[in-house]
């Protein structure tokens, strides 16, 4: 697949009537343009009668940036997620599938039970299968391993982590896969999973778009890193923020109980230190914080080492939050041992947390004056593994209502996320083409580095 | 204090250069026009080296509304918050004082605490005090109560619930608490407290103002229930909601084990039932929520009574959360026994859950045909005691460096808190004159109404 | 039933061959005395190759007192619990029943699902049914509520709270009850439940008995209050000391923000002050603990209320714990309005914790130089609704296996736990006819008034 | 020093009354026969005037096993625990002092504070210092390194992991530590420490005894692996089954979403498998639990792999808990690189977790017909820093009561401790000449196997 192929097919860029420019995503009828509509059966529901404009009007848009100065260019503008006035499904037509892959990521449960709830008490529709691909990526696509999905079936999930469909890494065969749609009557496709999965999505939307399917094709960004551009925050980055405190608090307990004391955490974040910042933002025990996004150098003056033995001398302890992508240059250096790729395609890290351990480690070895001890805790599966917090269930339950009303409204080839607190539809590339990552030259990064004290390696 | 005369002191309208109108916070300069300027110690810092614009622009402001179509109404902003260029204290002429008024809320010992550290270690002011009201409300400024704070006595307070300061509701004397500021050299003091203490604060700026002495006033708005109008939520919601879960699982346990088993919630929430809906939208095991925004009735026709019925006969249990200022019309009917006040001014409300729980009772105790067994949860006070969960932390922590950097910067007689997820300094009667409300009528009421599948009660 | 009747039928006393009174449990060849025996199937699991003496010798008792002097009287044995050579049922023979009576108690799913694994795995029995008996008791037995229970569907349920099988209190018809069993070809019962559970377990065996069937019924006892005497500790116990500890530390958290703040905690035990004492010796903030087995009194030199007077003058706060049936005598005097039995016979206590509140509000209400403040906290349900803890799961488990085993090898009318650290097999009677309490002149309890320095109430 | 000699002086060996033996403990009087004695302060403590014989009767004997048969060997008995009538120390006379070595452990705090408030509520001792050993194991006793101790300062340690008082490992000069001891005027020493800890106190003991001090040496056992003989379980143990919980939930959730997902877990357990053999049976999770005292291998038929691959397709997943000392000839054979000592004097065991997750990766990768996935998690820090729980909060109690009345009344060169529920004195070569170890010939070992269906490797 060719990106700029897929960003031709995917986009749909339009000057909007205030002066905006629309990115807006695909719809059915680009393709299909006699499809009939219905009436949303929402319209019935007595629930809904108290809300008004309880429908989002089509011309509705979300602002990526907002606009303070009068003249101020008006910026890029997506469509507005939620209910429309008129559906391009009747309830009963409708054949839904679920699948989630990659990591493990705190929500995910929730996602699935709220697009089968959405589905069964929004829209009356009771088709849902879910897709079990832990046989091998998208491959579960075209083996046997569906699972009937009911709002029974799903009701206690989002209290348990992982994800009841299973999940992998790994390559697939678009073509196949649209078979499979086809053969089963599949006509709404829901994608859970990251960047590789929605780039994957993309193409699974425009062969769906070539053979002229009626067929939905609607993806849910997932990254427990936060590293997707253009959306808020992704879903299960707030556990995994809370969740690490418990590993910095152990880190900091073991530090405090030792002379010259180190407790190293490693935290995720291949390429985007979120997690690590926003960890260390909330414990307030963190001395140093190592992010991808911040190059740092370990040996002379204002390097790490430095900073160590002068925070030990004032503390007597010390803890050390490292994002898994953090020094990679420093690790290759140390290591040359780099190039393997793992199934999805991301490059296979060496772990940072056990080399600057040991680096740190062999570096005071060899200073008679200054024995430490430190103690290196890498707790990712025990974040990864365990269900979404109160503030992660919200947000994946408006998620997954955001992709149902955008199915069954008749867009396609899309994902869903709120920009600037708005739930919006998003063309798959702008999600993909890059990664979100922390700005080392923005506030929060200042307010980190004002917290930590630490030395900015510069 | 007659509140119209407190606005016209309060607040400088102006109309920004954006075409907006500016809702400014007073300055020590308009009162005292020839205060010396020095030059923001965190200029020395090399960690601010690396940030872009570190200092926020004397014309920054932040947008009440996000205006979206071109020619709209710019509306209303306010100034921004963050460190200034220019700081009108010396450091080491500082005496802050702190202060925590009324209920308990996650997350007070974090601001205390970032409030202490952040004076030291980025203004390097050492001379801190607390000032422990729970001798009497704001007695305590004229009392003898105080303690010296220093970044080792609130090294691990965040770590645990309540307020070190201790808290109290009740009146005071404005003209004695701004006697015992000027008799212990005080020029920086920090509000944290409600609505009422807020109020408070503002009276003892105006009085600051009118003896012309150089002293601050900054409020940080505290409530638990996210009643606060204009900030984007308010501290410890988040950590309130999330424990919320516990008493929800457990109602939702204990109706689920026996045969027409209910389980009722009570959740904080005098006049705004924010904890109520977030906490039900978090759980999905939630049946009916009962908010003060939203009026219901019992008996006949789309009464509770009969959706209980309902729901008990097709799932065999439910569960029901109540904010603690719902129904207050059906309670004053029921009890004629109102119009007590409590010291801080706020109706006496009666325990609505147990006189629901009791009226649930009653009705089915009537109907031969169905026996019911209802346990009935008050979690108030175990939620309201825990420390800030990780996200509450971060926000307390950008909080209390929000307050610090103004106070040092001149500004006074400002509260703060996000707007549109900008940090801001807001004129005190902006929050306290009316209350942030759930609006039923808009797309998150009628999300959970669409979750619950509850009726309208219209 | 006459108690008496009952006893005489339930238990066989013997004189041991050491020396000791051996309270045995019936067995089915007391009165079916020709019934075929059969292999253990353990006998060909290969795991137990290893374990010496893996079978417990017919011989084997448990002493319930330990003897240390040599002459001492040798006291009473009860038999000892786990496998035995040969068993009374073939595993296709099975049919086993399994039902959940009384008040929720952590660990109720963790002995269901134990008891169906152990049938299963340990025994190859495959037709096990549940049944919920939230349909009025033991009526669930002759109505049609049944589940079947594999390994696969109780897999999980031990992680959640409740009881699957549901539960309820009230009466039932033993006669209706040993019908439905015959019916349905059940051949072994575990009633698992309190008191008033196991009395009814009593007679349902001596119903199968007169009848002549070949039904083995095994008793669980359950009781969070840890009031059922000869046994070591009862399930659920520890988890709900543990659990009380939240409550215990919201109530500290409370009491110490305000000046002569009071947190009052009312904890569960209708007769025995258990969970009360052990919940105030972990949690170190307890300053008064009242407990149904140490009567106190309010008024006076040496009451309740110069006490708390006392210790607010010295530490400004405090936290007092109250076992559910504390302070009964009191209550009466006050209320005059007891007599009341819920369904299962015991007393409807009035809410001591509540009465408590207000009688120490009145009275410092009334003098006029100590103003308190005081928060009430009843966590009973949220402790009941958790799941067992580690420690909890493992009794669970060994109560399970214990009563699964005792079963197989035909014994019948007993119901079973640890004596002194050894499971055993108890005739239902000795744990039915009286409480375990508090003694209060016993060491524990002078340590919990050492640790709390209230007075003794004498 | 030589054990021998060591045990010569510590124990006195005597046939009790009722025909035991009794292993007594030194007392000061052995070798200072003129010592003043006074009456305990506990008998004018109102608390105490309820509790029959409250003062331990000086014949009072715990037997260490539980002798069933009348004429059996009646075995050896131990001093027990618990305050004298007279004691040795005067109140104002006391200097205790109090030091904590080794690894973390939950529980540590609340030891440490509960030595200080027995000492001073139960008796009106108030000179207690704190030894901070975190500057090089004992060293500390000869450094600067003490903080003074008083229920304030150690009010709400007991709720945070670690110890306050700063631990290490490594060597120390017993003759520079008694000098300091006389040199402060110490006259009551706790130590709370391991194995190698309780050896250390045995020669500080010997070293008192022959310069004739009127010096208490009262040790603590601590060891989270549960490896101390002679004790019923050591404080921390219960904590660390529990917290190990969340990282096999985590390793279940990891491996159930994959094809062929296979969670590894280590637990603490350098010579004893008490935490993975518990913790395996409180999850009901775990497949498959490695500990020291059982060997196994890995190919061929019974072996590891053999067992993976089987469970595998039989569930798809499977979960595998090991003892950090488990497999360790294995590693021997693999590596060829033991014999490190670290300075306390274990052997520095390889990471068994890490080692066996790359055997068992690398052997299914060479299977070319089933894929793997497998997470290792090692939680070790994790569940090492957290607080006792409540469980081990009240153990933790009556533990240090226990050494704190020891010590008033005399006793020195002893270790405390339940033995068969009983608190008892022991002389310290009773619990430091042998490990404490899983008996995989016994009952509970066979129920882990039955729960698991593991094989047995033989």
């Amino acid at each position: 697949m060719a990106d700029g192929g897929c960003a031709a097919i995917n986009t749909k860029i339009e000057e909007g009537e205030g002066g905006y420019i629309l990115e807006d995503v695909p719809h059915l009828t680009d393709y299909l343009p006699s499809l009939l509509t219905y009436p949303n059966p929402l319209q019935d529901n007595p629930a809904y009668s108290v809300v008004k404009q309880y429908f989002v009007d089509v011309d509705d848009t979300v602002a990526q940036k907002i606009v303070v100065h009068k003249n101020g260019d008006r910026g890029i503008h997506f469509r507005r997620a939620g209910p429309r006035q008129k559906v391009y499904f009747k309830s009963d037509e409708v054949h839904a599938c679920i699948v989630t892959c990659g990591g493990l990521c705190p929500g995910l449960n929730t996602v699935i039970r709220e697009i089968v709830c959405g589905l069964h008490y929004m829209y009356g529709v009771s088709k849902i299968i879910g897709i079990d691909v832990s046989h091998g990526g998208y491959m579960g696509f075209y083996s046997k391993n569906t699972v009937t999905l009911t709002p029974k079936v799903v009701n206690d999930i989002h209290k348990r982590g992982g994800t009841v469909l299973g999940t992998s890494r790994g390559g697939h065969d678009t073509s196949k896969i649209v078979d499979s749609i086809q053969d089963r009557g599949i006509n709404q496709v829901y994608v859970i999973g990251g960047d590789g999965t929605q780039k994957g999505a993309a193409v699974i939307y425009e062969e769906v778009r070539r053979r002229g399917l009626k067929v939905s094709v609607a993806g849910i960004p997932k990254t427990i890193d936060n590293d997707i551009p253009v959306i808020d925050r992704s879903f299960g980055f707030d556990t995994a923020v809370e969740e690490a405190q418990r590993a910095i608090n152990a880190a900091h307990v073991e530090a405090e109980s030792t002379e010259n004391g180190i407790g190293v955490v490693k935290l995720m974040g291949r390429y985007s230190g979120f997690i690590a910042m926003y960890a260390t933002l909330a414990s307030r025990d963190v001395d140093c914080c190592l992010i991808p996004e911040s190059p740092f150098f370990l040996e002379g003056k204002g390097g790490l080492f430095q900073f160590i033995r002068k925070r030990l001398k004032e503390n007597g302890h010390m803890v050390i939050v490292i994002a898994e992508g953090a020094g990679q240059d420093l690790l290759t250096e140390s290591m040359q041992s780099m190039g393997q790729q793992d199934a999805s395609g991301n490059k296979q890290l060496q772990d940072v947390g056990f080399w600057i351990s040991h680096r740190i480690k062999d570096h005071f070895a060899k200073e008679h004056n200054m024995a430490i001890t430190l103690k290196y805790i890498d707790p990712t599966y025990m974040i990864r593994a365990i269900p979404g917090n109160a503030s992660d269930n919200v947000y994946c339950t408006l998620l997954a209502q955001s992709a149902v009303h955008g199915a069954m409204a008749g867009y396609t080839g899309f994902t869903c996320g709120p920009v600037n607190g708005r739930h919006s539809y998003i063309p798959f590339n702008r999600i993909t083409e890059k990664q979100n990552k922390v700005v080392i030259t923005d506030r929060m990064w200042a307010r980190l580095l004002s917290s930590t004290n630490q030395p900015s390696f510069l």
